[in-house]
């Protein structure tokens, strides 16, 4: 069926029964003006969006509708895990096509809500318009306690820069996935290379985890002075770090945790690994700095922890210290927008 | 300049110095992963999200930026009048063209901003992105103090169904915006109808102003069963009334508000008055209904109330008893999007 056949008021409906609403917080889900929510006295009400578009921001040759779904919520729920919090409960806009089949939105929406469960929250709201291409903007109610909380602007002169997991796989996916796109088709026409080539070398890419779990160790064990999320890339948003706390860092080549598959891919992509690692965007790994006296209790932590640098007094300054120990400035690249 | 000259972080930069986030609920406005407010103890908190589409919500031959920023962040705080509430912050997602002028992103970020300073909040985070036509999505976070909260779903038999100012606008004015729409042209090329034609005729249409001021004052004054804002047309929106209370309603011909304006323009637009102030969506005025014992109450107002009919039995039933005491079934009817 097409979605102009059921109508907005329908797949109004639909959302509703399918993906009810739920948790102690909640007094009211779909169904009014507004939801509405209990207020937790103590805590830190954390806010915050971030959209999906069609043909900029992902490609139906390569991504399923829950994929989409899965990556919309991700980057909102990265955000909050980059402040320190948890989330609360989301509202979604979604701009929808007359012709999109309803089977199609809601393996979009199982998409987000799957992630929602996850993480503790649920879908409490949302805006269903008409769009030539799919739009999904996710807006993200989140919690902190004030002692927990992470801003960019805490770095400190001799922290210890730091980072989760293993870097470069998004971009590395991307790319292979547009290079494969045109030649692989599966049965039903319909090319899906991130099936046919496995789909885990695409997974960092098509449906990230957000390092929430993580997040949340690494605030109860650690000093963190600042925190952000990788989603303009390494440098990107260390530079991000750099300019709102007006500090300036020094990197070791050595000590970037590139991720094994893209070691493997490389060849095939004709790009250096470390280029991958340093400006790959929707990494979604956590990049924080530690008082430097936290380097013991780094090493006793459930989460894949990297030491990567130090902050320096030169601010706005990257320097990166080749195997050699040569030492060069390193430029700030991301992804560009316009 | 256009934005593909000035990017990504570049426009983001301008907003945050232009219009920078005040208000003592805020820790932390744009500029970091999240928006940080407090919480306030004994409120509950209002979630909601409301999107404008170019070509689907607005036309720029007769919207200005302004206009169209004012109307994207109105649609929210009208929900959370709704509610019975106030805001407390807003997020945008802003979808933009490469080609557009970083001018008219700052005149339609103002027309959101104005809104916002109206009414007492600020606009806390947001996220960019590419898109072929311009797309706004507005998160808006509010609080309720309990006693305060209005639901669609509290409406009971007896009850006095009461609509605030006068309706029909907000359709009319549309209709003949679309009408002279290619008759009227100014001096920059540009057709702007609503200029021309003297702008108050459209301003419910074009920059609508949310009854939340009213809303406060009928929450402290009357006791209010169950409330809407008008968006889908009098009737669309009272049914989502009866749908969630499962009540039915009867309205009186002779008692339903009917702009001025309307009457005036009607001959023009060859249509009858009553049915733009049935069906005309946008209207952002309040439906309610309120205890018989209230009508007293009713007349001590500062907000103009007109009482329009009583919530009946017979569930999901709207009938109308025109100026002969005839009475006839009404079709729900609103807008449609697919």
């Amino acid at each position: 069926m097409k979605l102009k056949e059921l109508g907005e008021f329908g797949l109004i409906d639909l959302f509703r029964k399918k993906f009810p609403a739920r948790g102690k917080r909640i007094v009211l889900g779909l169904g009014d003006d507004c939801a509405v929510l209990k207020s937790s006295p103590k805590n830190l009400l954390l806010f915050t969006t971030d959209s999906l578009m069609e043909k900029v921001h992902f490609d139906l040759a390569c991504f399923t509708w829950e994929d989409v779904g899965i990556k919309a919520m991700s980057a909102n729920v990265s955000d909050i895990a980059a402040m320190g919090g948890l989330p609360l409960a989301s509202v979604v806009s979604l701009g929808l096509p007359k012709k999109m089949e309803v089977l199609d939105t809601l393996n979009l929406y199982s998409g987000m809500d799957k992630m929602a469960r996850k993480f503790g929250f649920s879908i409490v709201g949302g805006d269903i318009f008409l769009s030539d291409k799919v739009v999904i903007s996710v807006a993200l109610l989140g919690e902190v306690e004030p002692k927990f909380l992470l801003k960019r602007s805490g770095a400190k002169i001799g922290d210890l820069i730091c980072v989760t997991g293993d870097l470069g796989e998004s971009q590395a996916g991307l790319e292979l996935l547009q290079r494969y796109a045109k030649h692989l088709d599966d049965k039903k026409g319909k090319s899906t290379p991130g099936r046919s080539f496995g789909k885990q070398t695409f997974n960092k890419h098509l449906s990230p985890t957000p390092r929430l779990t993580e997040s949340r160790e690494l605030v109860r064990k650690l000093k963190i002075n600042s925190m952000i999320d990788i989603s303009d890339g390494l440098l990107g948003d260390l530079y991000h770090i750099l300019e709102e706390s007006r500090v300036g860092a020094r990197l070791f080549e050595d000590k970037i945790p590139i991720s094994k598959k893209v070691l493997k891919l490389s060849s095939l992509l004709k790009q250096k690994p470390l280029d991958y690692a340093l400006y790959s965007g929707e990494e979604y790994e956590l990049l924080f700095t530690v008082d430097s006296k936290d380097s013991n209790s780094l090493m006793n932590l459930k989460t894949k922890v990297s030491v990567i640098g130090e902050i320096t007094d030169k601010a706005l300054r990257m320097e990166m210290v080749d195997r050699n120990k040569k030492v060069r400035v390193l430029e700030k690249r991301g992804y560009v927008h316009f």
